[in-house]
């Protein structure tokens, strides 16, 4: 028999009481991009602190370092404190440290919801709400499945801490600061032997997975300016070189309509794929109609996806680099017909980084060819390329015992071994706690392809819901049997 | 001795009398963009309409023939009247219309007026106020000069005739009905012989001109779709055809750096530049380096206009088309980095067009260029051309009575000929008034280069207020010897 079977009866039986607590949770509109409702954020935090205690967990309400965020109009209002909770301090024992966000995405009815955004509604076996998924639901089910130890008198068989912050929707400012701080000698995170995160989405509906690959990103401005003043194109049209002709150029000549980069330099360090990394996109549980159906392409023509393969769709998004052109800048963007010539304007784009490119070095190839392309357009314009920000792609070990432990627990709970996926988006905080610790991190996720984390409609399953609060149980039980 | 030196005498007596009445006019807020001012500019209508009736007018209160302007939220509010004023109707005179409009554009202090926008302010003989050069003062000027000949008991030379709108600065909704509807026979525009407007301004700081010819414009969006939503560039990106990778290749092709037009065929019925044209230039009074000053290209680097010498300048913005390209909707357009993959955007650019180029002719090149050049791209996605509005340019003869009449006056005024100008931009009440009645339209302008209509900081010089209104009074003294 499961040495974890009671444990998950006592789950299932509990089932009910998750979701009103997590309704409760969901009622609080912790959303961090709201700054008049950012003491909404911090009770979440508090209501969190509550609970953490109420199980027997220690927890300090951790100042953020930048202490304050600055308004555009020059006010500031606080930032949220950063949740530091602990449950146990056995030195026997491996210590797992998770991290999660208590914020939300910003969420009105009048955005498209069918339901209340901050009412929890079931509908169909799903729980529709802001925050259900993102990330709400993943980061209290730690709390709920400590509460299961606890009630059963079992051991927890690992020390547990948990970093929970309160901005993550809006920047995570304070957050690297606060990592780099706490991973010193001595400090909150100086003890952590694995890392687990539960703030991504399976690739699927069904099958779960463990994501072991980020890509990284460097986000560029191109800026052209012709004049010190916006000029009516009836009056002025013809008088002067228009920034917004030189710009277009410019950013024509960045990217193809199939994706290839044109950008001299860009594609030189990418790893070459191996024929294990081929084999290992067959098995996984993928499926490319409804991909189509989730970026919306079914309904507005055929053939949309630019590949036809689950493998080259899949390496497209995984570990290969994108280019995206995402708008301007000072040019008209509203709907209607003006004719205006705009004095300046800043063209925006972003590669998705891969295994091994480096962000400085993507910078220097972009900035090259820019200019190289202005010089060619003869313009007496001044122009200028901002690089931004930029992320190294972030790649881990399946091999890693956290990773094995993790696939344990997973084929434990789901009956079905997860697939080893990457995803095409960043996540920071993935890279701040591996770098400043040099331990491992696991990303582990819990919800669905189609929980809609950011958008309308966001959902987490009753079925997900309860399954996580089992699977991290188990996770926990395989990572303390894990030696050296 | 002039037979008008009384009546110039009269209005330099009277010069503190039209600022403080102008200053009263300008407090009026009649914007006509801001909904919640509507009423203002009804007050303003009204305003006028009491001093016409003083003066010993016949004002007419015309309904809107649309009535209402439709609001984004469905609602509707009342469009305002148009004023028809009229003095005298003696058969045997010559009738003259004048057009002007009493709305003006938004101002407010934070845009960066010096001044308060509706408290005229006086610096250095310059009224700062909103709507003092556009369109209130140069309008009110006709009231004034016909209280000068009743002052002055001098008969009025001709019937004047006024159409004053409250809604120019917001496309001037049912004015196209109206005018054509009041120029059946009978009606109120039936008899006109001539019309004049002053709603344009001086090719320079000082040389008084009068303007015969407005390029025409076709305005055109370019729209691309590549999915139902729009999509992170993170996780999706390498996954469809990017709509902004289309559109900014499309839009590319359209014109290059130094204003070459690359549609095909849009150049074929330009009309070609005659000798006598060219040498027309030679004496207009135009100053390249104020004009670069004016639109503001010497601050930030050098050689920034278009063209070196005069008579190409003004070729460029008065006798050929020109293409700019304005911005585009839907894709990411705030300041900061935001990774979007916009899914449906759309590019707005438009022509001016010059003699003898028809704007259905140029939307079928236009057209046919961005489906050719989408045809090379191989894109799956969904592309469309929508021909907004369109307009022929307008071209008057500087030979016609109505200006040689006006020529006439501003030289005895001004004590100078004026310089016969175009303009790169259009007036559609021009096109609408010729059209429906067939009778000559004078552009008349009264207000200097830098009066920096729909501007911060606009102003109408006080010595140009005065010498509006006698050069009006002289007009219409000259037109009243036109024989037949
Ligand atoms: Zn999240
Ligand atoms: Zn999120
Ligand atoms: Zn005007
Ligand atoms: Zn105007």
């Amino acid at each position: 028999k499961d040495e974890l079977a009671d444990f998950y009866k006592y789950i299932d039986y509990r089932e009910e009481i998750y979701v009103n607590r997590l309704r409760e949770a969901v009622a609080i509109k912790s959303v961090s991009a709201w700054p008049d409702h950012r003491n909404e954020v911090i009770r979440m935090l508090e209501w969190t602190k509550d609970w953490t205690e109420k199980l027997g967990g220690k927890v300090e309400l951790y100042e953020n370092p930048c202490k304050v965020q600055q308004m555009d109009d020059g006010t500031t209002i606080p930032l949220p404190p950063i949740m530091l909770g602990s449950f146990g301090d056995d030195p026997k024992k491996k210590t797992v440290c998770v991290y999660g966000h208590l914020d939300v995405q910003p969420a009105l009815l009048t955005d498209g919801w069918d339901t209340e955004p901050f009412e929890l509604t079931e509908i169909d076996g799903k729980l529709f709400g802001r925050g259900s998924t993102d990330d709400k639901g993943p980061a209290l089910s730690w709390l709920w499945m400590v509460e299961a130890f606890n009630e059963l008198k079992m051991d927890l068989p690992v020390n547990i801490k948990m970093i929970y912050e309160g901005m993550e929707e809006y920047g995570s400012e304070g957050m690297f600061e606060t990592v780099n701080e706490l991973s010193k000698p001595g400090k909150f995170l100086a003890n952590v032997d694995f890392f687990c995160i539960s703030d991504n989405y399976w690739l699927g509906r069904n099958k779960p997975c463990l994501t072991y690959g980020l890509r990284g990103m460097a986000y560029f401005e191109v800026g052209v300016e012709c004049s010190t003043k916006d000029l009516h194109s009836g009056v002025y049209g013809g008088s002067v070189h228009e920034a917004m002709t030189d710009l277009i150029k410019l950013m024509s000549t960045l990217t193809e309509t199939d994706g290839t980069i044109n950008v001299a330099g860009v594609m030189k360090d990418v790893a070459p794929v191996t024929e294990k990394e081929k084999e290992s996109y067959e098995t996984i549980d993928f499926d490319l109609a409804n991909y189509a159906e989730e970026v919306g392409v079914t309904t507005i023509g055929e053939k949309r996806l630019r590949h036809n393969t689950k493998r080259d769709l899949l390496m497209a998004r995984w570990r290969f680099p994108t280019l995206s052109l995402h708008g301007i800048e000072g040019a008209f963007s509203d709907p209607g017909a003006k004719t205006v010539i705009p004095r300046k304007v800043m063209g925006k784009f972003s590669l998705r980084l891969v295994p091994d490119q480096d962000p400085k070095q993507i910078a220097a190839c972009v900035t090259k060819h820019l200019n190289d392309e202005f010089a060619k357009l003869g313009s007496p314009n001044k122009m200028w390329v901002k690089a931004h920000h930029g992320a190294k792609a972030w790649l881990s070990s399946t091999d890693h015992p956290n990773y094995t432990a993790a696939a344990s627990a997973v084929e434990k709970v789901y009956g079905q071994k997860p697939d080893m996926t990457r995803e095409g988006g960043s996540i920071p905080i993935a890279t701040w706690l591996e770098d400043a610790t040099q331990m491992n991190v696991l990303l582990l996720p819990v919800g669905a392809c189609d929980d809609m984390a950011h958008s309308q409609n966001e959902k987490f399953d009753r079925k997900n819901m309860v399954a996580a609060i089992k699977v991290l149980g188990c996770y926990l039980h395989e990572v303390a049997k894990i030696r050296g």
